[in-house]
């Protein structure tokens, strides 16, 4: 690749790479929260895990094409991650301990990311 | 539809609503863009172009789920859009010109919801 | 609009528009099927609606930039739009109904445009 | 994670990494392919790889929510993908060289994915 156009690649990489992990555990934790018994106290936990899926889903495209607004978005990013992190870590199951532990490595890259 | 969980809904609907004409007019003027003489003068503007047409489609969904963090991807929103309307001012074509105006509109709308 | 190049538009806008509104009204019925007293008897249709409003996004912005794949994405869209309307039909809640009917309009709009 | 409900998760995995990497190759490409000498001729190419990102994703997110049309969206994502790379092996520089790799791999994956 042409590595004066798109360096440093390394760094969007380890960035891109937490981004496209965590949609990936909060898709998978969305469906699994869907067959959990208290379903019911999990609402706002679902519309979190949807919503961090999409803009993590965003800041990876973003950045993998160089957008000038890719640090905004990390930024924001960062925040839905925090926030996604904060409501799955109310419940106890496996799914939402490996998705909190994604968004908060998500969120720590990108935030490192915006700060480039 | 209930309007009690829901409502707001009048003024969420003419934000979805401009997020989505933004979308069209912006993927639009992408493909339009590719095509122009002077396309090499335009690789700014069309990088904008396909990171607004994102923003606003992230925009438009996180709303109509009524998403908690939809105020601050709508700020995000207001500010891409402004960027890309300044790009797509650089140039006298049509689809650019509309493209401007439909960005500001948006921009407009975005701002209006962020401040809800 | 270059009317060359993007025509014809007027057969584009109609089913780009009801995927938009199709889109809009699954992302609203995801949010209120959370909150529904028998949310334990939905999860296949939230499932549904989520990989429905991905489907008609897609669609709506390949088609907006005149996509080579544009009929196919249009084709997969109505399965799926089919697919969505059936598990909203199995309940009788307002948000439902209306999204159930956005669905089945958006598929035959996504019909006709791939037999264009 | 629940292995009953989300099993088999290798098989995805494979596929869902497979759709990120050609995601971000496409990417990637579509912005270098906009600096480069002979960027009118690559219209065509231009428009495949942002139509290939986009399907890409939509896939690696279904397929990791276990959307029930999975199978479908993989089977168009490797039309698409074997689309994307023919397009790319038109060119002879790297960024066009390796997203044409990533692409074929992907639609390896998609269509192994498809038929299972």
């Amino acid at each position: 690749m042409n590595s004066t156009l798109m360096a440093p690649n390394a760094q969007y990489q380890s960035c891109i790479d937490s981004c496209n992990k965590c949609m990936q555990l909060c898709e998978e934790c969305f469906r699994m929260c869907l067959s959990e018994p208290d379903v019911k106290a999990r609402e706002h936990c679902i519309v979190d895990l949807v919503d961090c899926a999409e803009i993590c889903r965003t800041a990876a495209t973003t950045m993998a094409r160089r957008g000038y607004h890719a640090n905004d978005i990390c930024n924001l990013c960062a925040i839905i991650c925090d926030e996604c992190a904060s409501e799955c870590s109310k419940f106890n199951d496996e799914h939402c301990r490996m998705c909190a532990d994604a968004c908060r490595q998500c969120a720590d890259e990108c935030r490192r990311m915006r700060a480039m």
